[in-house]
């Protein structure tokens, strides 16, 4: 039998991450059950939301305990199966946590089409929950048009690089906002964004209005706090802002304060948080229409792997701080 | 040919309005032009809007300049007139100023119906712009279904208190928010709001959970700031906020810093700012609607009358100060 490795949390978290909200727990591989499937995950998908998981705070959905395996999503391969839809060798996709192997009920699982020619890992990502955020996101609360500024920050991350992508082919001058000039040139070289400030620069404000001299029409908030506060200032009448995530809010003991939510008003904004669950029955329209941009090259992507199990605690530290460029995978087999 | 007197800015807002912002000029009354009518203004409506346009700041509207009259709603009657839909007499609403009279093209203004036996005030507040403003806010983005918790600022206010009888008739369970236990009890006792939190009070979060003990749905916003961020905090899944005014940012030197704006993401909020004018080709649906719950008994209304065109500076800011009751209005004549 095999042996299984799974994270655990072992603290619930305070501040940033650090290895000691982890534990690494070694166990025969599960038995599958009546209805289970027993997958040995491939790639496992590390993603910002985690760290809400690891709180005790409130949230979309119910967080990680302590003792709990971590929760995340991953690429497997069917090992054995008690449900009558899966067969040993199919690939899979589902939520089924930090660990080598996973039994659970085939109904939580996605079947990857085994005609389709993409990198398994895709389905982490552009093809995964990221794209479909992205999708879901982008068209149904920014509904972007034609020669409209769409502006994105985390722009060279998993669900932004897809956004500001989505933006092009709707006709939109694309303005992302990243960390450092080597993503900056990555979203405008291989991205195609027709700008990207680097908010590290120091003059957030002023480069953003450069890179925007119409003004910004939809915002996709992946962080959150000054950066949002910026945004808001130059923001056009009948904006929308699509609130994704706040990576930034978990850098700050103290939650950064939102001054110029007046503009809100003044411009008739529309800000919608959003969370890409609430579109689980589209999820098959989104799959398909970022298929076909991958395949017709319109969606690109770019990942970072780390290789092991071991190094998936590191992975999300490194996230957090903004040290991954592109989305941040762990390699597991 | 009768005086004219009219309050025009004397100096651009900074801070909180005093009697220095504004100059009394008198003039000969105007004698109106090809396509124009002269007004006789009775009524002058008092609004927290008009801080906005006395500052230089952009906002939704061209604000007013420095020795230009004061903007403001009035109702009145034609005293001359030289277009052809309109004849001395006629009662009519209309943007003409902070003065006794105005010559104005008949195009901007409103007839009042002289078969209707509202009160003429009425048509600057529950059957003016406030209305209006509640009307359209609390139905085209809160979008109220019976059984939910509808959260109200300034309750006892020109929309407020609209928005608050509105939500009854939808079938909501309405909490009013409001400062002193005066304007409370009429919240809860004249308009019949479920409840009424008296912020002044102190314990705002505590005070509002638990007169909304299931959340709440939809929050209508006219203050911003410290209570805005305490509903925040208790907002459920899916919920709405309709941002329709800010007057506590008035008082403050440093805009308020809104930390509680992750509930957005983790519950989904849409938080919409509304400016009544975009609404402009649905008046009609509303004037009516709001004729027809005042008829039927189901929109009272209070009225603050000051006396005298003298007194408007007065009025506006005894408004911002919260010092008003109801509908603040001038009686002009």
């Amino acid at each position: 039998m095999a042996t299984n490795k799974a994270w655990t949390l072992a603290a619930y978290l305070s501040g940033l991450p650090s290895l000691d909200n982890f534990r690494l727990v070694e166990a025969p591989a599960p038995a599958p059950g009546d209805g289970e499937v027993l997958v040995k995950n491939l790639w496992l998908s590390l993603d910002p939301y985690m760290l809400g998981r690891m709180t005790q705070q409130k949230s979309y959905t119910k967080g990680v305990e302590v003792g709990e395996v971590m929760t995340g999503e991953t690429v497997g391969e069917v090992v054995e199966s008690k449900h009558p839809g899966f067969a040993p060798g199919e690939k899979v996709v589902g939520i089924t946590g930090w660990q080598l192997y996973a039994a659970v009920r085939g109904e939580v699982l996605g079947k990857i089409d085994p005609s389709a020619r993409f990198p398994l890992s895709y389905y982490l990502g552009c093809l995964g929950m990221p794209g479909r955020t992205a999708y879901f996101g982008l068209n149904e609360v920014g509904k972007p048009k034609a020669g409209e500024t769409l502006a994105v920050s985390a722009a060279s991350g998993a669900v932004g690089s897809v956004v500001g992508q989505l933006g092009k082919a709707a006709g939109c001058r694309v303005v992302g906002i990243a960390g450092g000039k080597t993503k900056c040139d990555y979203v405008t070289g291989e991205l195609g964004f027709d700008a990207c400030v680097d908010y590290k620069a120091g003059n957030l404000h002023r480069d953003l209005k450069e890179a925007c001299p119409k003004g910004i029409d939809i915002y996709f908030d992946n962080v959150g706090g000054e950066t949002l506060d910026t945004v808001l200032r130059m923001v056009n009448t009948f904006a929308r802002i699509v609130v994704c995530g706040r990576i930034s809010g978990y850098h700050a003991a103290e939650p950064y304060g939102i001054k110029n939510l007046g503009a809100v008003l003044v411009n008739r904004v529309r800000m919608q948080g959003i969370i890409v669950f609430d579109w689980a029955d589209r999820y098959a329209e989104a799959n398909k229409a970022l298929a076909g941009y991958v395949a017709q090259g319109k969606l690109k992507t770019r990942e970072s792997v780390l290789e092991g199990i071991e190094n998936a605690p590191k992975g999300l530290i490194a996230l957090v701080k903004g040290q991954n460029f592109g989305k941040q995978l762990v390699k597991l087999a």
